[in-house]
């Protein structure tokens, strides 16, 4: 196998990475690895060695970092031997007494060293950041390399441990908050665009909130980010809500908050989730801040809509759309007459609605709604409020959901039996108004 | 099994915990746990209920707790036949390309319910402190319940990853630290105890240094923490250190660094290491500080020494002392004429020399020394360096190692050889003076 | 004039600190003192100079640092030639528009030097702390040498603007501050003695609040500080509020707010009071924390009583007390039966009030009480509320009180009210309860 | 007198401000200011009072600012009689004992209302920014009535004793501070204006330092600041020091520190100097963290030297240029053939080193520089370097002084001796190839 490993390197080496990877380089990075994981020399001056080591990492670029990650995941594996011994002592031992040290031995034959050389990177300074870009390289190369999956995977359940939700603190940032802080706010939002320090000026107002989860370690990188608005309504336009030139609302009569745009922020951290408890502690936070406050609610985009609505033209067809995605997507007709939009718009919200209720995604047991951000809002125990045409009449709105929004409100009476209803049975609670929208 | 297990479980209910763990009891326990490790209504409402568990957990006596880890520990545990499977499938797999999906399938047969739990106790405040005295009641009850080493391997596993060395904050603690603080360091001081306010305020003078290892999420819990004396010598009398009358030393003077105290504070955080890690990042900061330090020592206890002197009756022989243990222990003889005192001590020298460089420990292959903080700092690559007789006088120090203490030297050059050929051959560096000690 | 002064400078280096004072000393103070007032060299430099003046300074005894004092008072005052020049100038222009500038000129002719040399002392680290220290000095020696008054109201006036109230922060202390600031409560507690760091952690409890105004540039110098028991009753006894062994209160049912404990710390900031400012931004924030609050009171000693009976025998007998000031003070009388203790504290519960009603103090137009505690709280619009026999019981209660305490109500809509009667009539708000009593 | 003021007051109110001034309006707050000084009803709601009055000033337009602090400063002085009195008997009393006494009471006499009433705005939240605001509108109105002038002096004073430099804080400013703090950079920067973010972010970078000074009672509110270039040459261009595109130059080779920019912030401190200091501990700051330092010099502009030249047209011919001053500062020679451009600077330069040695300021006694530049570091102690031709080649350095700029050197051990000469004899320190220019 290791045989086999190494043809496959060594392609890598001769092949567009040719002049920066030999195998002479691939030889000592096996040796300082397996330095590292046999921690000779004393844990302390392992982890100095594993940070020297990260350090060469930085310099590599994409061909090399590939390489690299490939020999720690088929070279640091457990030792199939090993497990099959262990697990035949296991097997042996259940029902018996010894059932519990047999089931820790074979725990301890799938410890692999690959993520005791992972968690040595730990060490440098920034190391946690270090390893979340790490995972990222990783994904990326994942797509065309199946072969560092178990690298992937045991990196991501460590992070998992790492970045569980207890752990991480819930911060409200602000404008008298570090400037280094807020120009990744403008380089991560991931939703709508920021367009200058006056815009995220705006959406740091007094009728305004911006939360983010951060962990201890990573102290000026903020994990996922949501942005409130304070208002009196269920707000249906994003363009209404970034105005910068709109009138200051009085926050102290503020019943609504909208959460208007979360965005993820480490491409490392898929698969770690917490989202959900991010919405739960800023409405908690909300809560306490302002006490009138009674609907929270999101505006939200339809990432997977004109997708959805390319592959099934006879939906278009049955709500009496005229326009192909096309036309729908340039947005020309919104600058028709008042009653062609007006039509035009009734027959995308009953579109939309029918997307988001009766869509499928294929992977899981097709009960999962197509849209990502429905599963996500969904899945949170939110209901399908209201359908929003023209919610978001920029140019990227109008392209991936020909401008149509959406409010999915967090009821906090409701969240715990709609998750229920929707992991159980794949329920999903809507609005009346919107089941009449889809039922039309 | 399971009815074994509730056999077992009823055995406790109906034994001397009668009257507070009823079958009921056990039977609610189950369903919560279940409730949680299922993540009814998502996961956020499940680290809900989990705290409202834990918060259970907190009000219970001994008998209830140790009930309650052993439901987790037994009825949460993998499947053994969805072991077995994935185990079939992934030796089948081996050396082909889908050994690497296959490998994650068995890690993810092993995965428990039971972390899953224990993690959704993270969520309340405290929660990570609330972990670490859980696995200490765990660590009680395993010596005569050996049943619960599983989840106790478990929880161990996890808190070593969440205390990765990694995410400790070293702190330095002076008379400016919040008083709720040092009040820990008074109750928490294992080897020297502080006997008032004032004899701490004298630890922590402008010639003492006092470091601590903190975790982000414990702030007012020190989990390690060594006590300095920055001095011209060698010292070696703990007596003379902590002298509260004694004159404060020059500082900006001082060549040496003495660590006469370290003290691990929690007890659940048992086989989770940092000791290496603190006394590695206090050397880096003293020399930041202090540019003329040029030694770094430890005035440093041998614990298990009278305890072998007892069961070795012929070593004390061998160096000639006509005392016995208990004499020794009980040192009236440090008040005879000078003479004497002194050929006790040179006899006890020598003993101890022996003892440090010759006694073994029957764990591991042999090669380990009995004594424990002889382990720790030869582990960390330090050098034996001086046997100082007398060290400490005090009653515990007489009764302890008839009043001996061992400096054991951190040359920073040398540790990285010292720990090699001490985890290789077994070799302990010693210096000169105490290898002819041993000899004599 | 000046011959006068160097006459007197002379006899004081003579006399009893002629060992440490040479006139050649005094002449180089001169010269130095007369270089900082110029501020030769620049500013900057000047500083400089005054900082090494102020070192000197903190090195000499008592006598030296007097003579030093004297000097900048007798010497660096205004010229009295500009000021009769500036000052006919004035009232020349007076009614005419010169007037405003010639107001301009006199006051700067009344400049002196001598707080242009005390404001370059602020230069050095602490150098708050330094003047309010120097006037401490300066307080103690103008007992006995008035010609130091000038500099003593300069110095006074200088301090008066810096401590402006605006520019104190008020701070809750709690356990979990440094115990470097802990410890000097223990040291500067004026009225019941901190006997331990066990009895000042009870002081912290939870059902205890305290509270200190500090200044930003004395961050660890508490200027005054109020303790504060949250309890459901009018407390009536100190003995009981400090008992360390009493249950802790839920201090969430709490209605009531006793400040127990009032000191000033500062020996330098006489006259400079924020004594009010404190108890009126306490009850703010108690109010904010604890909004079932509704009474507010002290229990507060009577520090002139026993000096002022043993000066009126005939207020005694009036009262029908038998026993004399000594055998009061004593206490034995405490320990006699009950119906005897009884009739004591009766009778000392009448002569309390008429002291607190009726004594008057010599100074000032004869309407303020001789209580300087009393002065205080009605001062403030508080209201006489309750006389406490034996409210404190301890040997310095019945020294300086017989045991006799009072409770002094803070009833925040009847404030302003009552400091107008007080300041306008010298009208003393009282209870029914104590108007019965003293009318008696 | 006061009928004379009510006259002028009422001439104000019925001049342009009548919409809003009335004197119905004056009366009231005559009464409340009289309020406020009389402390009726305690200190307590005295100040109470006054922060509602300061948020009446706030909300008033400009003629009602103006009536408001007239008001201030004509009713609230000092009484003539009264002071007559106090002024005999301190004269009386000179040379015998009652001086002391005397001369205290005199200044009490001339104690005003006024400074009492403006230290009690102080009371509200942000009162000392309220009051250095008040002040900048004081100075504003002062040019064209001067009866405002004691109430400026007077609380000129009072800012300058609060102001003292011992209070204030130097803090560096980075990239990590908060927006809102970097936002009044941009805002304040008074000599080469911040273009955008991207151009603060680049004068924070690693070879640069950005240092000011603050107020612990105005924490976000810079008083003045420094903006420093790392470098390793005396600097003479201040484009080239503001190039975004330049590369960072790697500040532990630094051995000159380049300052390009100081501007005062508040108009509320006319006359509280700080520059000096400022200097002086960035300087040590520097010295602190970059031991290879060397030289400490500006990159400072010539902000009178056009204005100069034009009156001074003679000047231009001596040093040969035929050009005329609204030609150099149009510029358009820049673009002319190198050696004509060659030949103008030369002659600008010999122009400007005479402007800068020989022009004297009107004001004074004839010995200070016209340039205030100049008077402000020559009156540190620094000395004039050399004179940088298009040291500053945008519009506004032409227009200002025909792009010639200055560097003025701070030699650490020469600042006392260079200040006691300008101070004493105005000699001004230069360097020998600016004085050989001058001489030309």
């Amino acid at each position: 196998m290791v045989d086999g490993l190494v043809r496959r390197l060594r392609s890598m080496v001769a092949g567009n990475g040719a002049a920066k990877l030999t195998p002479k380089q691939l030889e000592e990075w096996r040796r300082q690895l397996a330095e590292c994981a046999e921690a000779k020399g004393g844990e302390v001056s392992a982890r100095t060695r594993a940070a020297a080591l990260a350090q060469t990492y930085l310099e590599l670029e994409d061909d090399g970092r590939h390489a690299f990650l490939r020999l720690i995941s088929l070279e640091f594996g457990p030792a199939p031997a090993r497990v099959a011994a262990a697990h035949e002592a296991y097997q042996r031992a259940v029902g018996t007494e010894r059932q519990w040290d047999a089931e820790t031995g074979l725990r301890a034959a799938l410890r692999s060293a690959r993520i005791r050389i992972l968690t040595q990177f730990n060490a440098i300074p920034q190391g946690v950041k270090f390893l979340v870009d790490l995972r990222a390289d990783l994904l990326r190369y994942l797509d065309e390399d199946h072969e560092l999956a178990p690298l992937d995977r045991e990196l991501g359940s460590r992070l998992g441990a790492w970045f569980d939700v207890g752990f991480l603190e819930l911060q409200r940032i602000t404008w008298s908050s570090p400037a280094l802080l807020l120009e990744k706010l403008i380089e991560y939002e991931a939703v709508h665009e920021i367009r200058s320090w006056a815009d995220l000026k705006n959406r740091l107002d007094s009728d305004r909130r911006l939360y983010a989860f951060f962990h201890p370690r990573m102290p000026m990188e903020p994990l996922i980010f949501v942005e409130v608005a304070l208002t009196d309504h269920l707000a249906g336009s994003v363009q209404a809500l970034l105005d910068e030139h709109a009138p200051v609302f009085d926050s102290r009569r503020a019943d609504t908050a909208i959460f208007y745009s979360i965005s993820n922020t480490q491409a490392g951290l898929r698969g770690v989730s917490f989202g959900n408890f991010l919405l739960k502690r800023v409405i908690d936070d909300l809560q306490r801040d302002f006490p009138k406050l009674r609907h929270f609610a999101t505006l939200s985009p339809l990432p997977g809509f004109s997708t959805w609505a390319g592959k099934n033209p006879q939906a278009l067809a049955e709500v009496g759309l005229e326009l192909d995605v096309v036309q729908l997507a340039a947005g020309e007709w919104t600058t028709q007459p008042a009653a062609t939009v007006r039509k035009v718009n009734a027959a995308l919200a009953q579109l939309a609605a029918r997307y988001l209720t009766l869509a499928k995604a294929s992977r899981g047991d097709g009960r999962l709604p197509l849209d990502p951000v429905a599963r996500f809002h969904l899945g949170n125990g939110a209901r399908l409020e209201r359908v929003n045409p023209l919610g978001d009449a920029s140019a990227k709105g109008l392209k991936q959901a020909f401008g149509v929004m959406v409010n999915y409100l967090y009821e906090v009476g409701d969240l715990e039996h709609n998750v229920e209803m929707f992991a159980g049975e794949g329920t999903i609670a809507t609005s009346a108004a919107v089941r009449r929208l889809a039922r039309q």
